[in-house]
């Protein structure tokens, strides 16, 4: 059975970990917060199990779900634990404070960035930043499947990360090499500002992001 | 009735307008090619007339269906024939050589360009951006109807066009002030991208991006 391995243990671990099983790949979820990393796996049920922050990554697909000022410091402590993976970035490098800006520069996102710090070491594909937990959880909105953007410049990493998206029961959309994470990830900015307005009370954190033709 | 003005006569000016005489708006079309804009009038229908361009507009509310490169030509034509006026920009800056690249500057946006041209003389309100013409015509998207996604810094601008979205079966999306049209924009970018892959054959420009909740 296919392993993935998720860092962190919060409602994107949850989300994603929750679909992986639906698609019974089995899910090793590796948390920092030993009390919320085995609730979540008691939670998720058979096919999910735990392991600390800092264990070995065994399994040839990592999603890293931290936040994106989390992610330095997670690669700084695996050094060359993720060498040869497939890292899956998922973030969305908003300035929550003000929500209307990212904190990343202009003609870069967060994907490139955790790509530049592996340095060429692991494949790095963006997926997951315009799913939010609560319709991750659920697996379906408006009774349609999730679309899940995807961009990376190994396509033979993109591939496998979209078997396991397909095979979860979600719909991936390859949108091409991974400088599309900016557009993906702007976007998102968009978006999660208008969950968080208040004149939107049908948008809270439940949307999906769909592409229909 | 209330009449809206759409500068031009291409495939976003029949989308367009198809959807607002569908809402019984009277819509006039300003067309700069003479043989062009009667077809379109013709295939339109009842509620549909049409002006030359530098026609003075009669509305409150003009819509610029013409690509961005062509914006300034139409309000140097225009001078102060603008002035009091809601003038919405549909544009999307993308580089159509490439594909891959927008031409307006990181930190701007097509729609703030047209209102720094505009000088504070007119509201512009970005809308319609998101939708491509074969849905709009049609007016639904598997059966969903459209979302439209409207950003402005004046929202009885904004009121007047999402009011008029939403008399034509649409779902107007205030996403904040016009600043919001960068992201709208980029994210376009991405979606273009996806219409001229030929490995996505199914996103042959007959796609819509819908927020469902």
């Amino acid at each position: 059975m296919t392993e993935i391995d998720i860092i962190g243990s919060g409602h994107m671990a949850r989300g994603i970990a929750t679909r992986l099983l639906a698609g019974r790949h089995d899910v090793r979820i590796i948390g920092r917060n030993d009390s919320q990393m085995r609730d979540l796996i008691e939670s998720l049920g058979p096919g999910a199990s735990g392991a600390y922050m800092g264990s070995p990554i065994t399994s040839n697909v990592v999603i890293l779900a931290v936040p994106h000022g989390a992610t330095r410091e997670v690669l700084l402590e695996y050094g060359d634990g993720f060498d040869g993976k497939v890292v899956v970035d998922i973030s969305n490098p908003v300035d929550y404070t003000t929500m209307d800006r990212l904190t990343t520069s202009p003609g870069s996102s967060a994907a490139e960035e955790t790509a530049t710090m592996l340095e060429g070491r692991a494949e790095v594909v963006k997926a997951f930043n315009t799913t939010f937990p609560k319709t991750l959880v659920v697996g379906t909105v408006a009774g349609q499947p999730l679309d899940v953007f995807i961009a990376g410049d190994s396509e033979a990493a993109k591939e496998k990360v979209s078997a396991a998206v397909a095979r979860s029961g979600m719909r991936p959309i390859d949108v091409g090499p991974l400088r599309w994470a900016r557009e993906l990830e702007a976007f998102m900015l968009l978006i999660m500002a208008l969950q968080v307005n208040p004149e939107h009370e049908h948008f809270n954190w439940d949307t999906a992001l769909k592409l229909l033709a």
